[in-house]
């Protein structure tokens, strides 16, 4: 079995951990920031952190009201800018805390007068010096070129955060992830045959929206990094403003649909792209979504959609793990990358 | 003659109408914002507008210093929170004025709190009358499905708008912009017979970094509208983390290789597809760039890095627009778009 799978199913452990031990501290770090009224969040990340941050970003200003901006963090690492960031919570987002951008970032945010926080799986990295507090992920040392459990752990870690300053979503709601990301794991037989029809898919769209939208991100670098795929990722709204129109018989779509505000718009995509003859391959729980789709991968539970990313990205990764294996590549090993990548 | 290709070629005299007529309004509008002391930018645009976003949010970061976020507009049409929005403006971007989310944005902003600012070409549009202020681009109808003069309209409306915040860029330098993009369709026999190459080309990647990260996108967006090409796009430093792994030996990769603090990371960057044995075809003013690419398209002047964007835009326009005719299409027409896209 490949590092890959194994770390996927590592997963409902890891989630267990990471909020047994960082809820506490995460609800303290909350009232303090509550207690300083903050008005902005600035989020930076690259890769699949960045993934995690897209859905961290929703989740924050759906629940709290604060805006929230997703970094450029090449405003602050080449150009240098003096950005005004009182009253500013920046949150830097690395798997391995070695992220040099993402580092520097929050160097530069802490001098623009921010308060600074770093979301690391890695006790002893660089972002744990530089950032005024730190949340551990504890899913132990990521050892697959894909990051899988890193990115569930971020997740998780902006879920505690979001209920610790808005308290929309309960602490036990949460403790339950766990469990609905095991309920997702029993999904890997049938994506194992389903992977089969795919194996000399070379290319393909990826589609999520709202807190979703980052996992179709995610799931399209899972499939360039572990499959070679050439996997383009879409908001269901912006696929529409132009993208739409690559779209031919048998080509290959993924959607993500969970239940929730974004379902309507979701299903006249899928009807859409029926009447495109489009290859599309549904992950939901709601029955008539998945009726839209060509194929389906049907969730296990029902979660709300507050709560849907962690199990709705599983099945995702199953799938590129899967497909690579299947396609004979190897997923921990790729033609071209490292596992620690430092851009600035 | 395509009508895209009929108004790549009206740019020059629209940016020179655009700065013409709207920069007196702009500067007072500037004023009082100043005045005012705003803490947050927030803009919110879909498509090609947003691509023309993306360098508004880099150029208004950088040269004021104010937070500036590229809007999630779900947040506020599908999930309808209450976002402190007090001491912000909100930027609604939109061709026709006429994108549903965009105006409902502006509408939940007002009532946020926000000061807000329509930018769009149609002087009767729903945008003119949601804004509280509106500047026009001044472009004359676009009648082609692929926007290209309002693409570029909307960029210099975001250099008046932060000159006139941050006086870093003299508006005698901006006065050039019609000049640099009249210099720019010099370039159209040579790309003429550089398509034909391209002419089978179904996928490629397009890199751009900081102010030219919207041109990457927007480059993509027109070959997927006009050519149906699978166009991926990536800032220099995203596509190391993963997607990199996708090249292999002659993948087709455009990259935009603007002087400035840019350069270096992409001149590394090339070097690396080079060992990978990428197809590159470069668009850069800087000899040392180009002879890193495969290919190249050398802009006819050197422009700084701030004033890079228009003028680096409109080769890859006509590219675009003459790949579609090389491939035997249309750019006029899709076999699945309208002009006017209508999301929420």
């Amino acid at each position: 079995m490949s590092l890959m799978l194994a770390e996927i199913a590592e997963q409902p452990a890891a989630l267990e951990r990471t909020i047994k031990r960082e809820s506490a501290r995460v609800k303290r770090f909350a009232e303090s920031l509550k207690q300083r009224g903050i008005r902005f969040i600035v989020i930076a990340a690259r890769g699949s952190s960045d993934n995690a941050s897209s859905f961290g970003r929703y989740l924050l200003e759906i629940t709290t009201g604060i805006p929230v901006s997703l970094a450029a963090p090449a405003v602050y690492t080449l150009y240098g800018a003096k950005v005004d960031l009182r009253d500013t919570l920046v949150i830097g987002v690395s798997q391995s805390g070695e992220g040099v951008d993402i580092n520097l970032t929050l160097e530069n945010a802490k001098r623009c007068g921010a308060i600074t926080l770093g979301i690391t799986n890695e006790a002893n990295s660089s972002m744990t010096k530089v950032a005024d507090e730190t949340f551990l992920i504890h899913a132990k040392r990521e050892r697959s070129l894909a990051a899988t459990k890193t990115y569930t752990g971020q997740q998780v870690i902006f879920h505690l955060l979001a209920e610790g300053l808005a308290g929309k979503i309960k602490g036990h709601e949460i403790e339950r992830l766990p469990e609905f990301a095991a309920a997702s794991l029993t999904l890997k037989p049938q994506i194992e045959a389903m992977v089969e029809r795919f194996v000399f898919m070379n290319h393909c769209v990826v589609i999520g929206r709202g807190l979703n939208y980052g996992n179709a991100y995610e799931f399209a670098i899972k499939l360039m990094e572990t499959c070679y795929v050439i996997a383009e990722r879409f908001s269901g709204a912006d696929f529409l403003h132009g993208p739409i129109a690559m779209i031919e018989r048998s080509f290959p779509v993924f959607v993500f649909a969970p239940p929730g505000p974004t379902l309507q718009g979701t299903m006249e995509l899928l009807e859409r792209l029926k009447t495109l003859s489009a290859e599309t391959l549904v992950i939901s729980s709601e029955s008539a979504a998945l009726k839209q789709g060509t194929r389906g991968l049907k969730l296990p539970t029902k979660v709300s959609e507050l709560l849907s990313p962690i199990p709705y990205i599983i099945p995702a990764q199953l799938f590129a793990a899967l497909l690579s294996q299947a396609k004979g590549l190897n997923p921990d090993v790729s033609r071209s990358l490292s596992k620690v990548t430092k851009t600035v």
